[in-house]
């Protein structure tokens, strides 16, 4: 893997990364000439238990593009700066510009409130994924997913080091269905002062499970997922895909290494590669199974970076398209949003059988 | 508050309730000639430490109605029987024909697999709020939402002194983009054979204040409120309306008693016409603010029907507007579903202003 930093002329930061070495001579453009001087501020949630961000300075964006222009494309037009420079590189990872999570030089220190409040530590990156605007993560070559999942260690790696990060998570969300405005293939990484009420959720019941049995809930899962031979959509050497029996989404799908790894920067290059071929051929097939690319929220859970140890963490990703049917979308309401209890008019069995069906060729 | 308790000709209980005396001779209509003959069930999610209910025959909705056919209004024509019959009545409640939860006589026993499942015990109801299609539940006279308040206490009693009951959520989506497709106004019951995710957290982080504190963390929050008078949308001699401080979506609102009740059940009268009057403000105020019907989520918090007793549980709704501004919707992205942790580009404060401009007048 190859990497160039480089400073914004905004402050924010830019790693390009490549399969191939990068020119050295590249520089970071930027929209945005000058530094952002705003700070999010975190407040309690006395019911729920949990923190709430709030940036309100993500709506202000005041900045009015030409048409056509792209933000996550190279800069041709130097007038017309993007967030990335034209030149030989494969993916790029930037500050975003309007972080949930963040403390901006400058910024306001967190107001005073009936509840307690706090400075929004952390921190919220951009990841590019490939320099043409009109592909997708799943139609990226092997080697360039690979990729991926080393910058995806990589940043979770720095970003984990600093003493205020408590987790990282990599996510996707693809679709006008899920909210994005920008189809440019890129995710997002979001880094948390506190392990996020899921993730903390997950990492209590694994730890019980492996405190009782010696190993995992996905360890165990995985294995009798791979047993059962009902809903696996990838079964390679050292990686596999499957509809989890307990799918909470029509088409949710979870991708992982068989044998549990805390996070991404601990893959030995053989499991990374069979992981790369696992989530091409689940984006192949989501994009097949209608013959139009479907969206979908992708989610890589990893162990928290909060300097224990975490035996019972087992990287993977859970992934949940938002639709139902072919034209029907799954709506979260009541009973999902109100509640946190899924209901689901659909057996995993039988989407797992209609994306068994979607033939994908891999070389 | 007047009762009818009738039985459907597929099986199923309807009851309907007035201001007046219902007429006895009335009897219930269904759409659905035969009982259904399936049976949901609940999957143990390993990961996540919780169910999911599978009812795969929801989609199977063969029936084909007539143009304009609403099955929540009054049956006119006998040919296309509806959900309720004609009739003076207010309210009408009636078991769902597609139950996401409940035991249907000669179901089938839960599947065998690779996780525990279980039967899915529960019960699942429709309210329909008036016999006029064209209304709204903001809409409707004190008095009639006073019946509703009345009429949600009794189902809670109702459904919660069954033995395998342990939790009732009344909630309403309203609006197509909160997916509901039959505009006529209702809302729905679930009971849950277990207290949910949400209302567990709830509750744990709820005793534990109690125990610290001596009361709850919402009887503590709305004192806070009121004595801030920032973000209060209605204050009443026993009822209160406010966009909370930490609110995760940027037109939440809460509405409750202002001191701690555990449920319907235990609201004086003059508590329970003071929350009429709250929830009307507030839901004239939503469709007040763009002049559009606002839609929403809905869900009344209340204790869990465990057995137990629960000093630290506070009746309350909380009320969540898919809208972050006149037209564009806030999407629940990777850091909401995904981590759980959820970040808000508006501040609580203005939003509150932007209600707070909008007037109400109630006779």
């Amino acid at each position: 893997m190859h990497r160039l930093l480089l400073t914004k002329p905004d402050g924010r930061n830019l790693t390009l990364y490549g399969r191939e070495p990068i020119d050295a001579a590249l520089q970071a453009p930027s929209p945005f000439p000058e530094p952002l001087n705003a700070s999010a501020h975190l407040r309690w949630h006395p019911l729920r238990g949990e923190w709430v961000t709030y940036a309100a300075f993500r709506q202000d964006r005041t900045f009015l593009p030409p048409p056509e222009y792209n933000p996550l494309a190279a800069t041709r037009d130097p007038a017309h700066p993007t967030e990335v420079p034209a030149g030989r590189w494969d993916i790029a990872v930037f500050d975003n510009r309007f972080p949930s999570l963040g403390r901006e030089q400058g910024g306001a220190p967190p107001p005073e409130l009936i509840v307690p409040t706090a400075a929004a530590d952390g921190h919220c990156e951009v990841v590019v994924f490939t320099q043409d605007p009109k592909s997708s993560l799943g139609a990226l070559p092997l080697d360039h997913i690979d990729l991926l999942l080393q910058v995806w260690g990589e940043r979770t790696e720095r970003l984990g080091e600093r003493e205020e990060i408590k987790y990282v998570l990599p996510f996707e969300n693809r679709g006008a269905e899920v909210g994005v405005t920008l189809h440019h293939p890129h995710g997002q990484i979001y880094a948390y002062p506190v392990v996020p009420p899921v993730p903390a959720r997950m990492q209590q019941v694994a730890q019980e499970h492996f405190v009782a049995h010696g190993r995992g809930p996905l360890q165990q899962l995985i294995a009798a997922e791979l047993k059962a031979n009902v809903r696996i959509l990838y079964a390679g050497p050292h990686a596999v895909a499957f509809v989890p029996v307990c799918a909470r989404y029509p088409y949710e799908v979870w991708v992982g290494p068989i044998e549990p790894v805390p996070g991404f920067a601990q893959l030995s290059p053989a499991q990374r590669a069979d992981l790369a071929r696992a989530l091409k051929t689940v984006l192949l097939k989501y994009d097949g199974l209608w013959q139009r690319p479907l969206p979908y929220l992708m989610a890589w859970y990893q162990a928290p970076t909060d300097g224990e140890s975490h035996p019972e963490a087992h990287l993977h990703a859970q992934l949940y398209p938002p639709y139902r049917t072919r034209d029907r979308l799954k709506y979260l309401a009541g009973t999902e949003i109100a509640a946190g209890f899924f209901a689901m008019d659909a057996l995993p069995e039988e989407k797992a059988r209609e994306l068994q069906q979607v033939e994908v060729n891999l070389p």
